[in-house]
């Protein structure tokens, strides 16, 4: 031990404590953080992220729920108690029923708990169903953050690639024999089917049918996000997997963070008890938070979501609508996107012939953000993507992002 | 597959597919979950958990809190939107005040980060310090939520005795010494000084002074569990270890749980930059709740939260000297139980000759809980302990619930 004097005066003994890498588990070591999204100069327009706009946050909404409820002993008495660990039993009932509007069928006790956002949901349901070495599928391209989440578990994603139909089923089918036949059989299959993350577009009922028919036959579990489902803009709602399933084997996702806002960290899991029951085991923090969760509930209860809803669906058909209109005017030939009917995010194709370093420094120069392709695939493609979000910006930033962008491309040509 | 007919009339292609536990991660197989607290019949009277009174929650600082911040853009466009996952800036600049004072210290940039209580704190930690193997060492008897978190990890746990003053520092030096020369030394040193949870005791300055140099000189870190500290009834306040720390080696968690309440889940870790970096690495939902953190970020603001812990400590150490007064009169000779200056609990010690079996069956009879001992060592040990909590019942029901208790353990004498 050495003697040093310290800047305030004080001689202390040092023992020579260093926090050494080696002082950590291993697994934070091997594997980066999530990568997370950062505020944007004023002056720069970022389409990169899948963040809703403040000004659609239903605040008076929630203040008026707040009240109500921290006005009522039955319902703080238990929200603001250490709570069940499946969630808060007022919006367990509200996001039941509205489920079960959609599914068609009956959401039975212990299928479904809360978690703090999808985020959570995703992370569990992975480590629940997986263990390090063990191989999975997903649709390629994918959201960054499942991606991040498989590889923090020390799990191998084998990228099945998507149409505008959806996931190529045959070439499914072909990854799972593969795998079986490797001794390696995948232990879920992560899917995003409406309003995918990023591609914006969502998987025919036909497709579905057929995913679900080789996932029953094949034994593997389906892991079904559905993040963006409330925000359809036009065009009739095609079920979900969960809701088709006769085999018990889909797990669904859901989120509060695209219809009321992110910061309220409510996500959940719609699955056989079985599984959730797993799922929990790994909610080390007990309940998901009470006081949001008796707000939301409440918000809902009152009727508040619903109508909420309804203006977030103008609001968002708005600006894609915006997107649209730009691309077709600012962007060179060559240039291709996806279609979507609801969601965040369509999904950009640059010719393959483009120079993606000229692209990104004129970009740069512009001040316009768009998240790179890459970062949407476990593997090395998408260099010539880009994923563009019309929810947090106005029209008329989008329309102006848009031609920047334009302008960005065309130097890469 | 077969083909049967269902219940509801339709005749579906089965595949045979079952939730057969190798569908899951063997981790959760091989560990049970977290036991629960359930909620008691209305005649029982519960002395067993350490849930504060819903009749002192402060619902209505939290409603005129809610309400300010859901009305000033500045702040819910911040804390309901995607946060940085370290925590919302509101909440860490006014914990971080509060920190300050009691430390007599700055709390520096990236030192402080939020969790979704300080159960999701302790995992964290864990994880981030220790890998499936590894050993650590935790006061005897200690937090039963915290021995599951680390059997969970995989973690293998070597008690270490506490008496009146804390924990054990010579035994603790001869466990460290014996884990050196077995070449598995230990990850870390887990302990509550201040009101420990379930012994009610405090840990001296002096013994504090001991095991921060032991830590020092062996090199091992130090997650100092401060729950309870806010909840001082008498006495001078010690000095947190993480104030005492001269080598950057001490973790302090903390929560809201106890001085706001438990559904508002926010907890926090206080550490050397390091050790907050790979928390949150494995904190896979991102930042925690931003609605929560707001409203208690604005009711800290406004010197709601100061002004109820007066409240608190008022309430609590009225229940205290009720629980003092019943078990002197109530509790037969050879029954000791130990002193606490504040917190939630006390620890009772049976004597050995008790025959328990007949003091549970006499308990359940009585309508009266207790926490069984065995439920805070990680060995074998508390068959003849008991944890009393005089949080969440008030005065007459603690009088009355000793009363009961004291008639249980007659019956084993």
């Amino acid at each position: 031990m050495a003697r040093e004097a310290r800047q305030d005066g004080v001689t202390a003994e040092l023992s020579g404590f260093a926090w050494a890498p080696d002082r950590f588990n291993p697994r934070v070591r091997a594997t980066s953080s999530m990568p997370r999204a950062g505020a944007s100069p004023p002056d720069v327009i970022s389409l990169a992220y899948g963040m809703p706009d403040p000004a659609l946050f239903p605040t008076a909404g929630l203040a008026a729920a707040a009240q109500e409820a921290l006005g009522d002993p039955a319902r703080y008495a238990v929200a603001l108690q250490y709570g069940n660990v499946g969630g808060n039993p007022l919006l367990l009932a509200e996001l039941g029923r509205k489920l079960e509007g959609e599914e068609g069928r009956p959401v039975t006790p212990g299928t479904l708990v809360m978690t703090n956002g999808s985020s959570q949901a995703i992370a569990l349901v992975v480590q629940a169903l997986a263990a390090p070495g063990d191989v999975c599928l997903c649709e390629a391209p994918t959201f960054l953050g499942t991606i991040h989440h498989i590889r923090f578990q020390g799990v191998r994603t084998v990228p099945v690639s998507l149409d505008d139909d959806g996931i190529d089923v045959e070439g499914l089918e072909r990854e799972i024999q593969r795998l079986e036949a490797a001794g390696t059989p995948p232990r879920f299959i992560y899917t995003i089917p409406t309003f995918n993350n990023p591609a914006g577009t969502s998987m025919t009922l036909e497709r579905r049918r057929a995913l679900l028919d080789i996932a029953a036959r094949h034994g593997v579990p389906i892991i079904e996000d559905d993040a963006y489902r409330d925000l359809r803009f036009e065009g009739e709602p095609v079920p979900t997997l969960h809701a088709l399933d006769r085999d018990g084997l889909v797990i669904r996702l859901g989120t509060f963070s695209k219809i009321v806002a992110p910061g309220v960290r409510l996500g959940f899991v719609l699955a056989d008890p079985a599984v959730t029951e797993r799922v929990l085991a790994f909610k080390a923090e007990g309940s998901t938070n009470g006081f949001a969760s008796m707000v939301v509930g409440t918000f809902m209860k009152t009727g508040g979501l619903a109508a909420h809803i309804q203006t977030l669906r103008a609001a968002y058909r708005e600006r894609r609508d915006a997107m649209y209109e730009a691309l077709a005017r600012e962007m060179p030939a060559g240039v291709t996107w996806t279609r979507t009917q609801g969601g965040f995010f369509l999904w950009l194709t640059v010719p393959a012939r483009a120079d993606m370093g000229k692209v990104n420094a004129k970009a740069a120069e512009e001040r316009i953000v768009a998240l790179a392709g890459t970062e949407c695939f476990p593997d090395d493609r998408g260099t010539h993507n880009l994923r563009l979000a019309f929810s947090l910006q106005p029209p008329e930033k989008i329309a102006e992002g848009i031609r920047r962008l334009g302008q960005a491309i065309r130097a890469g040509l």
